[in-house]
């Protein structure tokens, strides 16, 4: 009790306001943004509500960095491995994905949906990143193994990121036997299949003019 | 004159609703749901606000009204043509569809936002209108030629959905150096190729087990 209490007061403020934005992203996972209040937090870190609103300001700033935080931890949590053939990483991150949304889904719908409604603060954040993770694919198929970086796989692997999140979404609702295997087997071997389509295209397009 | 005047005193109740809808559509091409009033309506219309609301009751059903008429056109306007290769027509078909978001894209980005925001008129509207398009893939290739009728292949067909709605908007926004004649290709192309991806876990699934 002794070293955990000293512990405890020797967290920085800004140790301490991650620890609460943790807290914050484990209640949205089994939440949408608007069941998560201040007074929740404060129940749930045992801390009185004036104290979250000196580290957060408002609801709002509160919200606001809950969902950066879960935002950040699902850039985190999907990262490929850093070995491997590219296929095979990219199963990887996509099955980290799925178990994402499986974990997160009430939190995460919510996320998807406040960001499409307009919220201008949930769009931003959910832009960046989508931004970040479609990027990573560029990144890290930096040999271009799985696809070239042209304008229209950039779109396609922008519209590859939407069909994922619906695909997950839907199938967490209802899997109607689709097997989790193959659900992470789809993800994956449909990004190949896309810019398939791409390099099919530009190469009737160019044989057409 | 005397012959535009006696048609128009012709019209039915019903055939004079339909008449303001379709000048309610037009209207929403290029305006967000929230920017279509009926004191807009009326003025475009040519008559009183009283005599709308007499057709419509309140705005919200004015909305819902508009809104139904639209999906009913794009539904229409995108239905494959009745002969030719299943390649060939999925391709008219999905031009079709770009032809309607290009003609339509500020009311169709409203109705796609307030569908997702959780408005839930809409969210039912766009939801119907998703199930007609997805359920019209499996009956256009009754023969099976595109894909089979299975829970992966439906699951797969809504995410494809979703994706040609998000690279369609995303292209209006910004085509980013893709072709029109390309982004066709690779929207119809997709399903096949996504169908493949569907076969191919099947494939490797059982063969595992």
């Amino acid at each position: 009790m002794t070293v955990h209490t000293r512990v405890r007061n020797r967290l920085s403020p800004e140790e301490r306001r991650s620890q609460l934005l943790d807290l914050g992203v484990r209640l949205l996972a089994t939440r949408s943004l608007d069941e998560l209040s201040i007074d929740l937090l404060a129940e749930e870190a045992g801390i009185s509500r004036g104290l979250l609103y000196h580290y957060f300001g408002n609801k709002h700033d509160f919200h606001e960095a809950v969902v950066r935080r879960a935002a950040d931890d699902l850039i985190e949590q999907t990262a490929p491995p850093p070995e491997g053939e590219p296929l095979d990483r990219l199963l990887a991150s996509m099955s980290a994905y799925v178990d994402y949304v499986v974990a997160n889904y009430e939190g995460y719908l919510s996320l998807v949906k406040g960001a499409a409604s307009g919220n201008e603060t949930l769009r931003q954040i959910y832009d960046d990143a989508m931004t970040v993770l479609t990027d990573r694919v560029f990144v890290e198929d930096a040999l271009h193994e799985i696809l070239e970086d042209t304008p229209a796989t950039r779109l396609v692997v922008r519209g590859w990121a939407s069909m994922s999140e619906a695909l997950v979404l839907q199938w967490v609702k209802d899997p109607a036997g689709v097997s989790r295997e193959q659900l992470d087997e789809i993800l994956a071997g449909s990004l190949p299949a896309l810019v398939e389509t791409v390099t099919a295209s530009a190469r009737r397009t160019s044989s057409t003019t």
